[in-house]
């Protein structure tokens, strides 16, 4: 244990150069979903890969039909040592609605927040911060003799569009990728701001947007209002119709393939004694909404959705205009759960939609990404060694837990690499990721790196 | 009749010279709704008023609590002869969507139509073309020795957000607005190209915005979808609501106050051989939409509607954004007629939304005007020499039409100054009035000088 000892203390040493370097990169407006920023993605691509390198590592930047992906390699200083392959993604969400940042979401700074300092920007906790504190982890091990296990590097830029080109990178690169025996993916949460916590399911994600035209121009509400059929209206009914009255999702066969919780698991996250009302408030509300009779805990984790995430149509400007449109959309999400079928889910999404249109009404779909759940294997050798050196650095044991998001990089790590993956990240609940004025707790950078460091010595030891 | 010969030749002579005046007032972008153009708006009141001294008369550019409103005032050559009130608006819609013109809206160009030259701008129809025409008219009796009746002109500039500051100016102005014994109003249409109309129903107009809001603030729909409740669906349930499975308004209350057509209306309106088929593939098209069991041409000038003009909630920019939003708005606006009540239908629909929000929603409601309609008396003096002088200048009997589109003013005339209006406008079916490519057919515009000639002299025969 010298070598971790001394590898923590060059940790706490240095977290102030840490800090500095993930502002460099949280200044880089990677925002992967809009092509306007398509050079700040590759540029934050190059700042990693010249990351690695500045720490001996082979790294490069590698094209895709999307943003490019880094792929670095870092031996270990035993020949005999495992072999993990990290995982990342340097790309982040735009940051509108704007005026609601205190300050420029790409201007990073430290702020005081309640029980810690906290590192503000676009990306500071998805996932520029949570990527960083495994490449200051590996730097410390540089500091004090090499790493205890064989690294690859894998940061991809495309994590919040569905990682389309991922996939098809993991084919062409099979052989070199598949060759760690467990991936680290560092894109989760803790439990909370004390206790860490390791997740082993993962809901699923199909985004479909639809697009619904009537008349071929606007028209004057006047002058046609009555016999016109308004997109809006219809766009509104479909919404409408995808819940019953006890929040239920109402698409025929929406709960295929939907599981109730295992006992066991039920168990233990009623043990984690769950403060709903509290976590309502912090969002500023008062009533658990969604599906009745099911808790935060369980929708969150372990129940699928339907949920609008963007809605638009005619006038929306200031003041008033008597336009009837010529048409509307909307953005749908579901999250999946169990064995739901993503491409079962498109087909009867669009066939429910369809069956709402009026004769004038058009219907265009477009695809942003269909991913299943997953649930990853419980009581494995590597989730035990984990599982330790996590209650080690933060003096409690580690949560097992599920996680509404997706992340859909370990579904592609199960199927194309055959590879189990270990999800330990330091997100906080309140971190606000992907609203205005995104954080991550000075704490969770610091003690994140330090979590690795112990992961690493454990999984070789 | 020498006189009005000699007034419609010069007419004639001139019309080149007077389609370069209306392009000046084109080029200016006085759109009343957004508080961006409110120096364009003062700009293009200055530029009427300018118009009206160049013709000798009287003319002051008043300030409201809104846009500033033009009065003007021209005495006829002969002392004994009528007085009338001319009303038009020089403000304009939004140009909006702008990537749907094909060319700049604010820079006026003749197109070739299909069977007349076509005035483009923005505002070319509705009303700046058809305010000119009076103007141009009025011109030409000045070259020709005076005007027969003597005229007060009354320019506004909030017609298109519902004239919020006329009746309060009406009131101010009383003694000096009400001496008029009529008020001609042009900003109605052609019942076809061919057919002069003069509108005797007018719907009235209640538009309201409303703002659901929910969560503080946007969230990860992964992190807390399914049990945060999302402000589109409830948006979308209230949207869904307002109608019943036959197309009418679902409102409780909302038909009180609706007539069923009178017959002698009915039999008149069946003989204008209305092409349903034609009107509709005019604007892409197959069914007729609405009521039930109703006609296109009774369902858009004598029966009620309720028509979303706008929906925003979201994330709305290119790509996917896994977000909850907190909070989504709609424009709502409700075309009424007979005597229903624009209090009560503001009353009943806030009610008939607050009913739908769950304990964590809630609304803002922006009231932007609430006007009841109109039926003119029909067979006056005035309405019989305004058709026969319209039938002289087109060959044909005007038609008399109802009007699906509201002007307040009418409603202030008679309400505040008991003035009744003659509606007679040149407008066409097809000028895209608050769409992209707006136009006002050239013959609309040199006719329609000539027909208001012809009206002036009928009246002061």
């Amino acid at each position: 244990m010298a070598t971790l000892d001394a590898v923590l203390t060059t940790i706490d040493a240095n977290i102030d150069a840490s800090t500095q370097r993930l502002f460099d990169l949280l200044r880089i407006p990677s925002v992967s979903t809009d092509p306007a920023y398509t050079k700040e993605c590759q540029r934050a691509a190059d700042w990693l890969a010249n990351e690695l390198k500045g720490l001996g590592y082979q790294a490069e930047v590698r094209p895709t039909p999307g943003h490019p992906i880094v792929v670095g390699h870092a031996a270990a200083k035993r020949k005999d040592a495992p072999h993990v392959l990290f995982y990342g993604h340097y790309d982040v969400q735009p940051a509108d609605p704007l005026e609601l940042w205190t300050s420029d979401p790409f201007a990073p700074r430290l702020a005081q927040g309640k029980d810690s300092q906290e590192i503000v920007a676009r990306g500071a906790s998805d996932d520029k911060g949570q990527l960083m504190t495994f490449v200051e982890a590996c730097r410390a091990f540089e500091a004090n003799g090499g790493l205890p296990c064989s690294v690859t590097f894998l940061f991809e830029g495309e994590e919040e569009t569905g990682s389309p080109s991922l996939p098809g990178f993991l084919a062409q690169y099979k052989a070199e990728l598949s060759e760690p025996a467990l991936a680290l993916v560092c894109d989760t949460g803790m439990w909370n701001a004390a206790t860490p916590a390791i997740t082993i399911m993962l809901r699923g994600l199909v985004q479909e947007e639809v697009v619904l035209r009537g008349p071929s121009h606007d028209l004057h509400s006047g002058m046609f209002g009555g016999p016109v059929v308004n997109p809006i209206h219809v766009l509104a009914k479909v919404i409408a119709d995808l819940h019953d009255a006890e929040g239920k999702v109402a698409l025929p066969g929406f709960y295929d393939g939907v599981p109730e919780l295992p006992e066991d698991i039920a168990k233990q996250w009623s043990a984690l004694d769950f403060d709903e009302a509290a976590f309502l408030a912090g969002i500023g509300l008062t009533q658990v909404g969604g599906e009745a009779g099911r808790s935060v805990m369980e929708q969150i984790w372990a129940r699928p959705t339907c949920d609008v995430n963007g809605v638009v149509g005619g006038y929306t400007g200031k003041g008033s205009k008597t336009v009837l449109p010529a048409q509307a959309s909307a953005k749908f999400s579901f999250r999946l759960v169990g064995t739901q079928d993503p491409k079962k889910l498109v087909e009867r999404f669009r066939a429910f939609v369809l069956q709402r249109l009026p004769p004038d009404v058009k219907a265009e779909f477009i695809s942003h990404g269909a991913s299943g759940a997953l649930n990853l294997p419980f009581g494995s050798e590597s989730l035990t060694r984990a599982r330790r050196a996590l209650a080690e650095e933060w003096g409690v044991p580690a949560a097992l837990t599920g996680c509404g998001g997706s992340i859909p990089i370990v579904g592609s790590f199960k199927r194309d690499l055959d590879m189990d993956a270990l999800m330990v990240g330091f997100a906080l609940e309140d971190d606000r990721i992907h609203s205005p004025n995104e954080k991550y707790s000075f704490t969770s950078f610091h003690k994140g790196a330090r979590s690795w460091a112990r992961i690493l010595a454990a999984l070789a030891a």
